[in-house]
């Protein structure tokens, strides 16, 4: 991600990074200390504190600050941060419980929650990250009528992942030439959870109307899909050790892609028999899998870029457009510029 | 739980449990039609419908009205139903994943969620519910105000439940002799969550004075506290064929119960090597379950039977001191009798 700055006005984005990373410390310090007192073990407040601290790029929570301050907000209130921060936290939750669904074994480049603690644990600490992210937003500091205003977006957001996620699950392991099914899937698990929702957060704490709104979701549609389109190629063709993530995994468990159905739809007979062959094997080796990356670089490597680069060529139009102050729109270049061309 | 209403003052318990019932439904409805626009399975909403049909005594949401009507909010208005209602589909969250977590067979005299639909699925489906009762919560038509008064007490109480299920988690399959841990469970897992919390949630939508609360805590502590000992009883002693649970999991877990933990502690050295041998034999079969029985019966069933009874008279002893409205008292008595002293 982006973080120079090149004008005293620009917004701030380590500074920012920084402030959601100390509110969700604070958070879960004092939480420990309740922890403490009440004789519970420290098992469950490590496990979230050591996976936020693992890594992630924030991308939810500086969203959120983008929108507040796409919306007219003024500087970085204490209040964002930690709604900025309920987003992270909620983010957990959906990876810890998402990695219990795929069986993954590493990200962040360790051990999944549930392959260090067991998966019944994990389901509680996924369920504890999602209540203390429901307690970060209502302790932010908002009037009740912000609250209000926030409750709604939280709310869709949170429906539209675990559809996401459902549909990924059903899916997954039968890939088939539904290329509307495979954009639907970004849709709901990525686009709008990982820039349309969180900005509209944002936005709404600002009281954004609805001019505001609209041209949010003019750059964050586009930009969600791309980042996902990104997404499946880093998980097919991504250096894990750049990553933290393995580029097998998809491969073996046989997600359904835009990738891979607009491959299978280009597949003649053989390369279409290979593809079933290898895609969705639990087994899949090395080899395997390097056949599969040249069948899926030869079918739709291509288009899959070009796609990327239209939404993104739309995000960054939408902005031009956008009624943003400029140092919020500045940000948001710098965003759509990292998530859609990003290697990690 | 007794629904006899004599007075025409009376709170009529049934017709509160149906318009809970109907607002569910209603949100089901509602949730199915847009998955069908948006070209979603019916899994999700039919899975969630189909437990909440299967059963369940409603205590939650009832004490939410009962809380409402204590601190003297008159009738019972479509805001209070929805609040209620959001609470048992919480309730549906906690259990779908709880018997996830347990690995139970059946529910309600059914197969759990994950049995039916897998483990994976599952967790979705527990996260599904859990948004949904956020959902439910905050379109219920409270004013900004009021909500904000509610939704600190929804955020303690989801923290307590998943304390309390963490506790039991890390309990279980090492029964021992501290019967404070075996409180504290009851607390976190139980008293809380059960009575104390909805009873304050309904209490806040009336924006009940300190008064109140406290009156409410002194009858939901102790009643809170019965009902899970009571609870423990079930498990062990009571008659799948009334229950609709096995009597034989909490045995085959090695759940850590006050019944448990009392008996080990009079146990002598012949018993305590018995109750050690057979508690968490997870392959432990009907003769050995008898002989558990039999020596739980001897060492502790007695004491537990007479830690209700003098929990249910603490809470009665409650009652009578209370600020309450007489209605909302007479309901609340009633309860007392239904939930320390039943047979399902």
């Amino acid at each position: 991600m982006t973080t120079t700055t090149t004008s005293p006005f620009a917004v701030d984005v380590d500074a920012a990074r920084e402030r959601i990373d100390a509110a969700l410390r604070d958070f879960l310090r004092d939480k420990a200390c309740g922890e403490a007192e009440l004789r519970l073990p420290a098992d469950v407040t490590d496990a979230v504190r050591e996976f936020l601290e693992a890594g992630g790029k924030r991308v939810r929570p500086l969203f959120c600050v983008l929108g507040w301050l796409a919306a007219g907000g003024r500087g970085i209130p204490p209040e964002v941060v930690r709604v900025a921060a309920a987003l992270e936290m909620f983010h957990a939750a959906v990876l810890i419980h998402d990695d219990i669904i795929d069986d993954s074994d590493t990200r962040r480049d360790r051990p999944t929650v549930h392959r260090a603690v067991g998966t019944d644990a994990a389901i509680l600490i996924g369920d504890f990250a999602l209540a203390w992210s429901g307690e970060l937003l209502h302790t932010a500091g908002l009037s009740a009528e912000r609250l209000a205003g926030v409750l709604p977006i939280v709310d869709a957001m949170r429906c539209e992942v675990d559809y996401g996620q459902y549909l990924d699950l059903i899916t997954t392991g039968r890939p088939t030439r539904d290329l509307d099914r495979a954009f639907e899937i970004i849709r709901y698990k990525t686009a709008a959870y990982t820039v349309e929702r969180p900005l509209q957060v944002g936005a709404a704490v600002a009281q954004a109307g609805p001019e505001v709104r609209r041209a949010l979701s003019g750059y964050a549609r586009p930009l969600g899909e791309a980042f996902q389109l990104q997404d499946d190629l880093l998980g097919v063709f991504g250096d894990p050790a750049r990553t933290g993530k393995s580029n097998l995994e998809d491969l073996r468990s046989g997600k359904h892609t835009v990738l891979l159905a607009l491959a299978l739809r280009r597949a003649d007979a053989r390369q279409e028999q290979r593809l079933c062959a290898l895609v969705g094997d639990p087994e899949l080796d090395e080899r395997g899998a390097a056949e599969c990356r040249d069948l899926l670089a030869t079918l739709a490597r291509d288009q899959v870029e070009q796609m990327i680069r239209n939404r993104w060529l739309r995000a960054q139009r939408a902005l031009t457009e956008a009624p943003f102050p400029p140092a919020a729109a500045a940000a948001l270049r710098r965003f759509a510029d990292a998530l859609a061309v990003r290697s990690v």
